[in-house]
């Protein structure tokens, strides 16, 4: 892989502001992999419970009106936490959250994507908003919705892991990748939302085994700022 | 980046089999990659639309019980299409599909997440048969629901590219890259389905470029064994 910056340069680049939320799971994957990466960064707060992100002032900034938006040097935001995981990767070396070979990365990012693209944006706010609003959906109703694809997601993976020899202490092996921040993210959707959830014994060990790490305890979205108390 | 083989390999490694579908859009982005690339392949089709993904023959091929899936030397298979696609890209170096820079890497591949993450998924066979028996969505709703989502990728999609300086005749610059890819299978999507979607000037033009490659054109739903006719 190509590096852009030499582990000398990480210093320099310890400038990063990232738009973000305290209960976003995008950006909750950003802060263990900075973390993981002891790559120091400023977090700005956006709030997307009053709407914040489809702001002028934000659209003007970000036209996708999301978090994470990462900036740095001035220069327009990078968004979509995927890429900016990726980006973490390439820029800060240090620390590896992708494997040496071709299909082992293949294997963490189709995990990764198993997470951030067929789990999580069912059930991210503005997918709240259209349920409640348009389709009218009551709370036990979006619940049962949030329940279902975050214990889909869940089992899908368990079933995943159980079956593959690549899986060891971690989801890919004995090391952190990038398949571990996302994955620990969805348990984490399960804790905020109290959640029904199916049991998934192989998942829940491995994620236990990264909240032993405090670059996966401190990004919990209960510890940021804005977070409720309790 | 690192390859795990030479251009050399190339020829050795057409004897991918890859589980798919002729509507599946995650299909459609392997195919357009791989025909850039010039790599041959077998398409196995599976058939979605009666459940064959998830029978216990498909499951233990792979347990996520989802097309495409890639196999290849009798090795288990790799899923997800945004990994494939970064696993296609790793392996076969010609042709390149992301940007020789690190930010222009992360411009690109927010772009495919804005589709794979935060568009497609919503619209997928499985949320279609929530929607429709559990939330009991009759078609019209589905249809409302299914416009709304890709239309909103689109809107904001048009808004990206509009605003950014790195826009060129393609979504990066003036070469391919997979932004165009996943980009081109939102707006198939609103094809097959004929959505009543917004109109998005800069994104169109961009499409209708990638249509004129036959590696565009021919890996079209409509251009599938098992597509309806006409």
């Amino acid at each position: 892989m190509t590096h852009d910056t030499t582990g000398d340069l990480v210093e320099d680049r310890g400038a990063f502001s990232i738009y973000g939320h305290w209960r976003s799971n995008a950006m909750y994957r950003l802060r263990v992999a900075l973390a993981l990466k002891g790559v120091s960064y400023r977090e700005i707060p956006v709030d997307i419970d009053a709407g914040e992100q489809r702001s002028p002032e934000f659209l003007a900034r970000n036209p996708m009106g999301a978090v994470p938006a990462l900036v740095e040097d001035g220069l327009p935001p990078l968004t979509q936490s995927l890429a900016l995981l990726e980006y973490v990767e390439e820029r800060f070396p240090q620390r590896p959250l992708l494997p040496a070979d071709a299909r082992g990365r293949a294997r963490v990012r189709s995990i990764a994507c198993d997470v951030a693209c067929d789990t999580h944006p069912l059930i991210v706010p503005r997918v709240r908003k259209y349920a409640t609003t348009t389709l009218g959906l009551d709370q036990d109703a979006w619940r049962a919705w949030a329940a279902h694809w975050v214990g889909t997601g869940m089992e899908s993976l368990e079933a995943k892991l159980k079956a593959s020899p690549d899986t060891g202490r971690y989801c890919h092996g004995d090391s952190i990748t990038i398949a571990d921040i996302c994955a620990s993210g969805m348990a984490m959707i399960g804790r905020i939302f109290k959640l029904d959830l199916p049991a998934t014994p192989t998942l829940t060990a491995i994620l236990d085994r990264c909240m032993e790490d405090p670059a996966f305890a401190e990004a919990e979205a209960s510890r940021q700022p804005g977070a409720p108390q309790g």
